[in-house]
């Protein structure tokens, strides 16, 4: 294989590792021979344990020595919870290192300058730059900010209603989409509903996959009423945090910070419309993942509620980076235009 | 070329006619010699011209003789302005003739058996018969049913909105969308608006292409207000029918007759929110086609007004069969569920 092959691989690592590694980054390695044969491939492990790196150095061995790594991340140069990337590194004789993307994280980075100093040959930001930060876009956005990356999903017909007139929603997208959605929720460190979602529809907000055990931490951000006992959500299938404001009303800039400093780096934002307008009129939003079902009402409640815009030219506007069809529906994934 | 090559010629020829050839169906004809080469194309012409199987003949001369004819219909077998193809693919010494789907006009049928009395091997239904189906699906849904095939366009932003809260909408789509609804009209043979739109908006509602000429019947249905005189869909661009009802409201499947009649087989429905939501109540939109712009707005008119619809399991449900990204925008095509 030639570089990028060996980066695409490292990508597709880092993307297998969404979910699982906060506070930690989302990381994908691989040790690849002179002659561009795998002698070791690894990925963040949940925090705590070893960087991927570190994993894919013990998979090579002896066989890492004249090697190349491919690292989507720029190796880390601190010692955390676990020792420095940068001195497995220099320790396990490889040669050569081709990372994805610089790390922002002050205290972690110099790991360039520290392998070129031991005499290997760096490139940074020269192979697939832009995959590699796509794979780790929440780490990397929640860390340059100090607030969660925050992607709103949302279910709809075509013609924006997320229900019908009396109120019915169940349900408006495929069981094929409803699996997505788990998907999604497994790739989160934190999953977001608003008090009256939670009132309305008991949902229990957690990942049900066969192949994929994740306990996103559970929001749940009150309005004026509270969350009743027996709620669902309250359940000790996994950890919950209900978030109560002044007068029925939540700060959530503070909210994101607090949420940060749990170590949260990616939440998934699930309505229902008054929250959600109140993020994106805030400028909370990061990505949009919409399913819309090949459906019409022409009645009933709106998908996204107030968002504080009055004319067209305000008209919040995103870049479709994804369309697929799930099932029979579609799901259309759209990032804040120019980040 | 094997079979399946030149039919498919065939097909993307009778697309290329469409919206041309009412009430005539759009059908595509290859002529191609039993190694395979194609000798002649044809497609049909404007009404009164030639047929597709005609014009294909002509283009393959004497190296017809012995050749198979693709055709996306089964060939017309009577005399209308133009003399029967049957007789034109007899004549011409055509020995095989390979067909998409049955004519469903009891006047022009019964060419499969005209061809097979003299001496012709003919397939039909056995080769792409589906492609052939779509490509003339408004044509054979029309002449089947006595009431146009009925295109529902709407454009909205990600959350359903079809203008912000201002009533301001210019422009929710990207031009290329605008481009590619320009297209759609060069396809149809009548394109339909309802009174409040044309009062609003003052649409031309004309074909403006730099590549294709068209000119679509424009048909205003009135509200209880009447058209102004000096609005630009009565312009002399095109024709156009202002159909009014008594007490102000316009008793649809008479005007759909009525526009059969006249010779429309294709017609697209414009908008705005209320007549869509009038044409879906009554069942009579066969497509949809939903230009999605990546933008929302959370507030200001929907797209869809009430279709008669207060509960989820009576939402009208729709098959997607094409999806696609135009410009910065989605294009979202779908068919009633089961056509």
């Amino acid at each position: 294989m030639d570089d990028q092959e060996l980066m695409r691989r490292a990508v597709e690592l880092a993307r297998l590792s969404l979910g699982e590694t906060s506070p930690n980054p989302n990381v994908g390695a691989v040790i690849a021979a002179p002659d561009g044969t795998v002698v070791g491939e690894g990925r963040t492990a949940p925090a705590g344990g070893p960087h991927a790196e570190v994993r894919a150095l013990e998979q090579a061995g002896e066989r890492a020595r004249g090697a190349t790594a491919y690292v989507t991340l720029e190796p880390c140069n601190h010692t955390g919870r676990t020792g420095p990337c940068t001195q497995a590194l220099i320790r396990a004789g490889v040669t050569r290192v081709v990372a994805g993307v610089r790390d922002p994280n002050p205290v972690a980075a110099g790991g360039v300058e520290a392998l070129r100093a031991a005499g290997l040959a760096v490139e940074i930001g020269t192979v697939l730059p832009d995959e590699a930060r796509d794979a780790m876009a929440g780490w990397l956005t929640a860390v340059t900010r100090g607030t969660p990356y925050v992607i709103w999903k949302f279910a709809a017909t075509l013609d924006g209603r997320s229900a019908a007139a009396d109120g019915t929603s169940k349900w408006i997208t495929s069981p094929e989409a409803r699996e997505d959605v788990h998907r999604l929720r497994a790739g989160v460190d934190a999953i977001i509903a608003g008090g009256g979602t939670v009132l309305a529809d008991d949902p229990q907000l957690t990942v049900r996959l066969p192949d994929r055990r994740a306990r996103p931490l559970r929001v749940v951000v009150e309005g004026s009423r509270s969350t009743p006992g027996g709620s669902k959500v309250l359940d000790d299938s996994a950890p919950t945090w209900v978030v109560t404001g002044e007068g029925g009303r939540v700060a959530l800039q503070p909210m994101l910070h607090e949420l940060y400093r749990r170590g949260v780096r990616t939440a998934l934002l699930e309505g229902g419309p008054t929250l959600a307008g109140a993020f994106l009129a805030e400028g909370l939003v990061d990505r949009v993942v919409a399913y819309l079902a090949p459906k019409l009402l022409g009645a009933g409640p709106a998908a996204l509620g107030a968002a504080g815009i009055s004319t067209i030219s305000e008209a919040l506007t995103f870049d479709v980076v994804d369309l697929a069809r799930i099932g029979p529906d579609v799901r259309l994934t759209a990032t804040v235009k120019g980040v």
